[in-house]
């Protein structure tokens, strides 16, 4: 049965970054901080580090690889795609150059008149949505053929996604930060704790890893 | 050497517990969740509890232990010796019966006129200070003959020690529970993982064991 999955980043006190966004760093300026033991993944650092064959292999890594398993269908926000910072380029095409990591159809919501399918090397394609998120999630739930649908974010469709009770897994990587500043990951949140089993797990760096799942 | 401690309850989403607060209920509705785990250890058991010799022996009683160890004297705020619930009251001898855990000298500090100190059994008495947190915490260091300061809360007295850079080490038990209210620990904190050493832990109850020390 498809299930309808998240992963975010937060530090101790409930931020996600996105302070100092900009195109030359679209995460903003603390993002590196949030996902340093992440990025030192094994997992990730074959898919997209300098790296390859090397990286971490503990606790942290197990999460990384857990997320990329059975993802048939993605949904993602419009900043995170980069429509926010690119809203004048009908040819951008994401950060991820010609062939996305994502292997499956990845549909962007947008506020903005829809525009055609992408396709991409390695089996990505694109698609643009101004429908409700529901509907939206109805398409991808479809399209993922009974895999799991990932929520990719940013914070802002997150967040959305997690008021309407449309999450069944969300894991939060909270990494051993403070940072005082940026969007808040809990704001007006309904109580997962009350609806889902919440399970919590430290890694080698430090990192703890909270998992709501119904 | 005398270090300056803290520990303070949070949830996932930030906040320490004071929402419907109440004489009958002094700590607030959500106490009981927050520190669930934590009362439920053999060391706060014996000390506090109806089932001496139960409770947890695992990761959370081991906090729970080293939390009464080398501690000479104690310092909290007027709220959490109950002055504000029962500001007109001389006799008022705080929460905890007449023998109070503490069995050290125990500064409250307060913004109304001093009281007379309290002598209780058990090596606890009650000092009262309406000076700056930072001439209380000399008395306390010189009452504490090289044994520990711990200060004891509220949260509100936690705060103005933690934003003052007066605390070696915070100890943060994150209970796995989102509040949705109550006083958030967070706001306007310095970020103590540039001056302290994070380390994080995971006990068997999913509670969280945040140490922030330097």
């Amino acid at each position: 049965m498809t299930r309808i999955r998240m992963s975010l980043f937060t530090s101790l006190d409930g931020y996600t970054s996105t302070t100092g966004r900009s195109p030359e760093n679209p995460m903003g300026e603390d993002w590196g901080r949030l996902t340093e033991a992440y990025i030192a993944t094994r997992t990730m650092q074959e898919r997209f580090g300098e790296t390859n064959g090397t990286g971490t292999t503990g606790v942290d890594d197990s999460y990384a690889a857990a997320f990329f398993e059975g993802v048939g269908a993605e949904i993602m926000g419009a900043t995170m795609f980069g429509l926010t910072s690119y809203p004048d380029d009908p040819d951008w095409k994401g950060w991820w150059g010609e062939r996305p990591p994502y292997g499956t159809p990845v549909y962007v919501l947008t506020h903005t008149a829809p525009r055609p399918p992408i396709p991409m090397d390695g089996g990505t394609t694109f698609h643009f949505r101004r429908g409700a998120i529901e509907d939206v999630l109805a398409e991808a739930t479809d399209a993922a053929g009974g895999l799991d649908v990932r929520v990719g974010g940013g914070v802002g469709t997150a967040r959305d996604f997690l008021r309407a009770g449309l999450v069944d897994e969300l894991h939060l990587l909270m990494a051993p930060v403070v940072l005082g500043r940026g969007t808040r990951l809990w704001d007006d949140l309904p109580s997962l704790d009350l609806t889902h089993k919440v399970t919590t797990e430290v890694a080698e760096s430090g990192t703890i890893h909270i998992t709501f799942a119904r």
